[in-house]
């Protein structure tokens, strides 16, 4: 299956960018959870914020659920979720045969033989990470009833970092409601300017989203193959722009000695739990107990407004291409409220393997 | 599912360390294939080399066809290949209940309900990975057939980096034979100091591993879930010890603007390729012609012989822990293999579902 | 995964009888693939037409495609259809908790404990397989280019029989206008007049339709599991009341001998044939090249206007029951639309696995 | 995925009938089943009874359990069983081109370009089933623990009818001693001398096998695409000479009225029953707690001892055919064996996906 994923909980996106909507099937929830609209919209809010940092196209992102709630819970069947596309500019996007570097225009065409359709990036668009964010909102919810908390703070952009996460719990729970997902307002203030700045530069920037998550229980996932660190980073690198997934210390390990890198297990209050978390909550590829970390990388955004050397991919040609139309310098924190999304909603087919349909609700 | 990954071309994994055998079923391979099994054994010698770093258990690895060959060549029914275990040192783990830190013990008796086998770590064990090796040989076979090649070269260790990729055809042939993949011969000798360095210290060293892939076409991958990118972290994450994966500039992309992260494209004796090669050769999750590149990290493998702490999670109560038996402390350099085989699987897959069942026949 | 089947094309659906909508992803369709918006239609009109046999409730079935085609051709990404749900007569299903006879009321309790939508039979409803006659009609086009036709006659109803098929081409084509697909017109007011004699008794009919499959390549399916008779058995015994499939001689191979049920094969124009079809066209869970044949019986609609004893399951009493509303006293011919579909659905699943993503195209 | 069935409990099957054996993966199995190694071979035993009906080779069918048990019992990780192929009489099969009509042999050149191993039918042979009664014994244990039972008997073979079920756990047990499945002994004997009448005629004979399953909960099941009977019938046509699949009233329903094809429902000791089971246990594809009926129809073996007509499909010529080796005249009664199993399959797949992975255990 292509636009599907899950086992036991699945996910079907559909849409492009200037179609008439983009959304989701979300199959396998349980029956009985509590869907909040106003949480949906909050969250499709974080994906697409009105803030100092986006100049582009900005829609309210209402969104109609037209199966699967029933007197405001979940039925147990397919819930979908559409997004109707309200303001297409398609007059911004009518370079069909230049290809963007760094976007998919060449590829969808090496894929899909000149019928895909290229208005604002087609089914590549960003755009259609808001099924995502509405589907992930229902999990989020219904996790959070369990004690499953989850929560990304934007680590790294433009060179400046955030401090490190703390108390988990407090730390997740302040984030819940930034725009800008940051633990230390210092760091917003120098990552905003060095965005600002890279704006003024026509340039876009990078970075690095750090999620934890609190509450799982020991023993979900799969030696192989459905290891926790396979099924979510699958689900990671659905993300565009996101080019790299780590779990723990990820990368660091490579300049680790076991001696270090191992994470002693220890009782506390007739729990087993470890006393450092390296490994980020996995062992195995099945959690431990403790907080599941990792970090992802989100790419620079390609949309850029300098002129570029490219080819025209219709008569096989070089080129020059500037963008025109409405991008912004920075998407990472914008990714946030993705990855909680896909992370929720991963564990949720993770957790309905192991404990059945009925878990969540 | 569970133990079995992929949709047109599938394997499924089984055995325990210290069971009759390990194995797997390859399914939906192409009929016709020719089947090398000095080259299946080459590529199980790699996994397991009897070298000056292995202290480990030492076995021939001996392998049965059991199905879907015939007169050398594949029938395009369900490949199995038996591995039976030959040398198995049971007592070396009567430590049952007693967690071995950065090992799946706990994790798998949080699952399994103390049901699961725990000898050598049974199911968990990287002997397991031997089905994969044997699986991998086949797909690599097929794709060196239709020109496309896979090498990994192991870019960091213990400290010490290889050089980087230079002329990738030529790097990835001088790779195929080596025990010790890297591509420096200066490199190997300082990192096997390093190894014995810390083997002496009773303790174990990472690292990182660098894959290219030569010679897929264009238009591979889909746009959401089964990128490139998902497909294979899915299965490298699979592998046990892997803790991070990383596509092109990977973590690196967080530091850079648009404008240096972009592949600008061009036009080179008719083809469509990008001046350098940020992406990984992935633009929206599909391939765009040009090299695959991505890295993976190693952690120190957990086996070492310190005293650490931990607990018997059989009664709850903290204890002392020092391993005895044979391990290695590295298993960086021979994670290549197993990396270079899921790779060709997964790529097996897309290639499958896009050009159809005969395609690499 | 629940709602969606399929493995390189794939159908995903929801909706209920009385939410906003129903609809269906269709995914992995080929790219270039003319959409008929006037066929989907029309395929739409003979699932629900307004004819003399219908009491029921009479919406055109307007329909929107949310994406998958630009400029009338499929994009190769997922198709979506909506399907608004125009006439909600939510008053005649004020009953919740007695369960009709022969409906799913409550099963749908017992799976989703009082969370399931009823009314008009939520996503039980016959209304959910306007999706999969919209995303069917997409997929008979594409394999009627490629010379597949599928074509399904009413064989028997209400204890008439038709004629049984003869000039294949010429019959499928005949049967493609008819609102009441039978081949011979006497059978037609034989069973139309036993159908309304049924329904002035307050009563239902059930019926048997009989599929052929024309111009289907030898060497489609798989050995095991995935044979053409079980992925089409598994998608029609997903049509509601259908309650058994056969293929070729069928149950009627009880009473044979090998001698009869054997279909020799022999030569013609170079092509393999055999000299009849008991075996419908499949040998060993494969297409042979010859028309492809089979049967599923349609139970009568259990929804009746007698008086019949059942529980209301939210007291666990015993209770009468008496049905309003209107409803059909014979759904077997406007089911023969919906088989006609997931046939079609099925089969361009098997192809695209065997021949690839494009082959459709 | 191809030899693979099953989402939460899977199976995978390999091996050709003169291959090194032939063998299954049973994966998703709950950990904690005590797994009896004289029942598994007892079911290996009905489904190759050394009896006065069979004239073929007679292995006594040993077999290995590769992985997945420990200490008795199930780990809960992937189940590999193997079963040596002892007695190989190739020189029976020499004759490769010649497609014997009503089986495999051309459909799997058609399939594999003659790289098919064809030997005593490869990977079509019925021999193949021998994993799928080892992987089924384990599951019908687990059921039989859980209060589930299934029985199958040979309700009409060769024109003579067994008594219809009774006292259906009576039933059930006394089925499951028996190598020859009848439920009146008066029908066996009748049975058997009309198999025998037909053996002499150098033909052979088919039938219909009736299952019921006693103990299900109401719930299981999915509304579309994984209804029970989808499920079922998926499985149950893969076993070869399977042609047909009907539940309850089945192809009887095309004559009944809904009045009479309705099962009323009503209250007895405090549960949902129906007053009568013409729907065999399922209503909208889910169970409804009572037991679960159906019928399945073996066509006649294919293999005969009479001259037949057929081509050689390796150089496009009509030619005559004339079977030698050893094959039974009937294998209905052998097949039973092979229902029962994949119905438990299938069943601990659905029971696991709603209940979770440990409920079987």
């Amino acid at each position: 299956m292509k636009n599907t994923f899950g086992s036991s909980v699945s996910i079907t996106l559909y849409g492009e960018s200037h179609g008439p909507s983009v959304g989701v099937i979300l199959d396998g929830i349980a029956p009985g959870i509590e869907v909040d609209e106003e949480f949906i919209a909050h969250q499709l809010t974080l994906r697409r914020p009105a803030d100092d940092l986006s100049t582009g196209r900005q829609e309210p992102d209402p969104f109609v659920i037209e199966s699967g709630v029933y007197r405001g819970k979940t039925t147990g069947t397919p819930l979908c979720i559409r997004i109707p596309n309200t303001s297409q500019h398609s007059d911004d996007y009518a370079f069909y045969g230049k290809a963007r570097p760094g976007h998919a225009d060449y590829t969808a065409y090496a894929k899909y033989h000149a019928f895909e359709d290229p208005r604002g990036g087609g089914h590549f668009s960003g755009r259609i990470t808001a099924g995502l964010v509405a589907a992930g909102a229902i999990a989020l919810s219904a996790l959070k009833k369990k004690g499953i908390l989850i929560g990304t703070h934007l680590s790294r952009c433009a060179g400046v970092d955030d401090r490190a996460f703390g108390d988990l719990k407090r730390d997740i729970e302040a984030l819940s409601d930034k725009v800008f997902p940051v633990l230390d307002s210092a760091s917003e203030d120098a990552m905003k300017s060095a965005i600002l700045s890279a704006r003024e530069d026509r340039d876009s920037v990078g970075g690095i989203l750090e999620t934890a998550v609190l509450g799982l229980p020991a023993g979900v996932g799969e030696p192989w193959f459905d290891t926790v660190e396979g099924v979510l980073s699958h689900l990671l690198f659905s993300i565009p722009a996101v080019k790299g997934v780590e779990f723990g210390d990820g990368f660091g390990f490579a300049d680790l000695r076991g001696s270090v890198a191992n994470d002693p297990f220890r009782m506390e209050q007739g729990s087993v739990v470890t006393s450092k978390n390296s490994n980020g909550g996995i062992n195995g590829g099945i959690t431990n107990g403790m907080p599941l970390l990792f970090r992802c990388v989100i790419k620079p955004t390609p949309s850029i407004f300098r002129e570029q050397q490219t080819v025209d991919f219709t008569d096989g040609t070089d080129c020059d291409f500037t963008l025109s139309g409405r991008h912004d310098p920075c998407i990472a924190h914008r990714a946030r409220v993705v990855v909680d999304s896909v992370v929720a909603l991963g564990l949720c087919d993770l957790l309905a393997q192991r404990y059945g349909t009925d878990w969540l609700s």
